[in-house]
């Protein structure tokens, strides 16, 4: 591989091309809208690579996500967070020049929006199917209804549809039905919304996010749009859970070997909370922050080496060894570590080095 | 308050000048070296504030930083994170400019600097005096003298010193007693390792780290140097280890509220990992992600409010809210959240805002 010199986000564009290709088919022989979450990636340049796959719709999760790939010119966005009202003159601005989809929660929102957004703009409503983040309770018939009506009392706003996220399937381990018994709920979710209000808004659609589902799911029932995001490089959190297997993960963080510990059966790495961020994922005996895997001349390993990251400081990683391993191990040598998240290692590199040495930015 | 749009990192400037005044004449009083670490607020502007206190000498935790501050005219600068010799020309480049002090736990990577670097430079070598996190045990004086026999070994290269981070303070909660107890364990070390050590090298020093014992000490015995770094802002977690009163944080997030769930006595606002990182303090009831106070004209309330974030995705943060009190806020609403890891929540944001409205970058 290149010259590393310090902690790198190392991005496999094949594993990740393939991850996006077996979820683009999957939407095409479905006949459901694929609108990928770009937040996982934040990158103009990884968003390029989903337009070979005919992809030219995109979710994200803040305006101003919004506002930087608009700038490279996807014009058909949802933000899939409620709306921020004192975001208002971004949105217009948006509104103004691309096809913008809005969330809202509550006919307060709503009746902001009406008031203060002069150009047309599409609104999903929320739908809580069981994550209880947010959205409305699909029971809750009179919010819903609340909702419809200041969407329906002003000429610049359409309702688009009901979108959820499955985000409670994060909480699954290695359980592929369990997985599918969500989707199957928020499909059934989506038949009694849709059967309830298809004949007053023709053209309304049922969203769903969330990569276990997305990943699993064979079919997709009264479900009309996708919306994955993770599954663009996947991590060792979704391996868990039960949405892919450890060969798909397309990026791992080469760090370099600061001090070795056979005596504690630890190494240490540069690549802390400043590199990964910090979700973590349970093991039988404590957190686990990123898996440990060897690097290779192109790229890295996906066997087992039982090391893990046990604790992350601001710069810090602690690798945790098996018996009699770590000696194996000196300073100057490089590991590969798997985030647990890929999205937030992500948003804290701000950078991705691609197997072939070619450097990529984001969003700052 | 000027008008907020997004979430925003506030910072009280006359906090921060408070906090770092604070630490500053206690190491006048008691004459010891003053070299704050920079790590917290990684910002040349708030560095600036430090000059005003006599502060000449800083530490930081990565090269990057290294260069980052040496740019603004920081030219005795100690890189508190042990040797990545894949750095080396960095090193090369910044040695030559200034008095560079590095950090070294193993006679490898003495021996490395020792053929790379072409410029005088000074070494401390690292004791693990608890935190069991990096550092030589005090008592393994074969690997002390292994170190020091490769420091010698080259002209180039010049003990400087042992310095420690007591990073063990931070299992402490509320308990001033046992986070002097962790000071004066590391001061007894300071004192046996310079009776051995001084006759051999009469100007080395010993420093220590770790805002907890730094904010809590009122002697420092053997100990030459202090190297604190988060009490510039201090944080929730330091709050509930003992190291400082609720009024000194300097930092809050303002975040907007974005949905309200009195049901669930939960608030929903735009702040979410991408905005705190990830860092939790562990409460009965499950853990806290930031403690939520009022938002006033000119700052923030340290009155109870009762209210924290229980969760954090991505964008999202979600309150606990108090029975009943959910329904006294709506959406656009701003709340004020004290970060649980001050340095974490910096890191992640890039910029400050004071309270008189100044835009404050840090490093990229």
């Amino acid at each position: 591989m290149f010259p590393l010199i310090e902690p790198t986000l190392l991005l496999d564009k094949q594993k990740c091309l393939s991850n996006i290709s077996i979820m683009a088919e999957k939407t095409r022989k479905n006949n459901v809208i694929f609108r990928p979450h770009f937040k996982t990636h934040q990158s103009h340049e990884v968003g390029r690579w989903f337009r070979e796959f005919g992809v030219d719709k995109i979710t994200v999760s803040s305006v101003k996500m919004a506002e930087y790939f608009a700038q490279d010119g996807w014009n058909d966005i949802t933000v899939a967070f409620p709306v921020n009202i004192h975001e208002k003159d971004r949105l217009n601005r948006l509104a103004e020049k691309i096809s913008l989809n809005l969330l809202v929660v509550s006919p307060e929102t709503a009746e902001l929006l009406g008031k203060e957004i002069h150009h047309p703009i599409n609104l999903f409503i929320e739908i809580d199917t069981g994550y209880h983040r947010t959205g409305v309770d699909p029971e809750n018939t009179d919010l819903l209804d609340a909702i419809l009506n200041r969407i329906d009392a002003y000429p610049n706003l359409t309702l688009k549809g009901f979108l959820t996220h499955d985000g409670h399937s994060y909480k699954i381990r290695n359980d592929k039905k369990a997985i599918r018994n969500i989707h199957q709920n928020s499909s059934l979710i989506a038949n009694t919304l849709k059967k309830k209000y298809s004949q007053r808004y023709p053209d309304l659609i049922f969203s769903i996010g969330d990569t276990p589902t997305c990943s699993v799911a064979d079919s997709f029932y009264d479900i009309d749009e996708i919306r994955p995001g993770n599954f663009v490089f996947y991590d060792f959190m979704q391996v868990a859970i039960g949405s892919c297997a450890l060969e798909q993960i397309a990026v791992a963080m080469a760090c370099p070997v600061v001090a070795t510990y056979p005596e504690r059966n630890e190494i240490v790495v540069h690549g802390g909370a400043v590199h990964f961020s910090k979700d973590s994922l349970a093991l039988p005996n404590g957190n686990s922050f990123g898996k440990v895997v060897r690097l290779t001349e192109t790229g890295w390993s996906t066997e087992e080496t039982g090391m893990y990251i046990k604790s992350l400081s601001q710069e810090h990683g602690i690798i945790h060894a098996e018996k009699n391993q770590a000696k194996n191990f000196q300073v100057g040598n490089w590991l590969g570590v798997l985030p647990i998240h890929s999205c937030l290692t992500a948003d804290v590199m701000k950078t991705y080095k691609t197997l072939e040495g070619e450097t990529i930015t984001m969003m700052r």
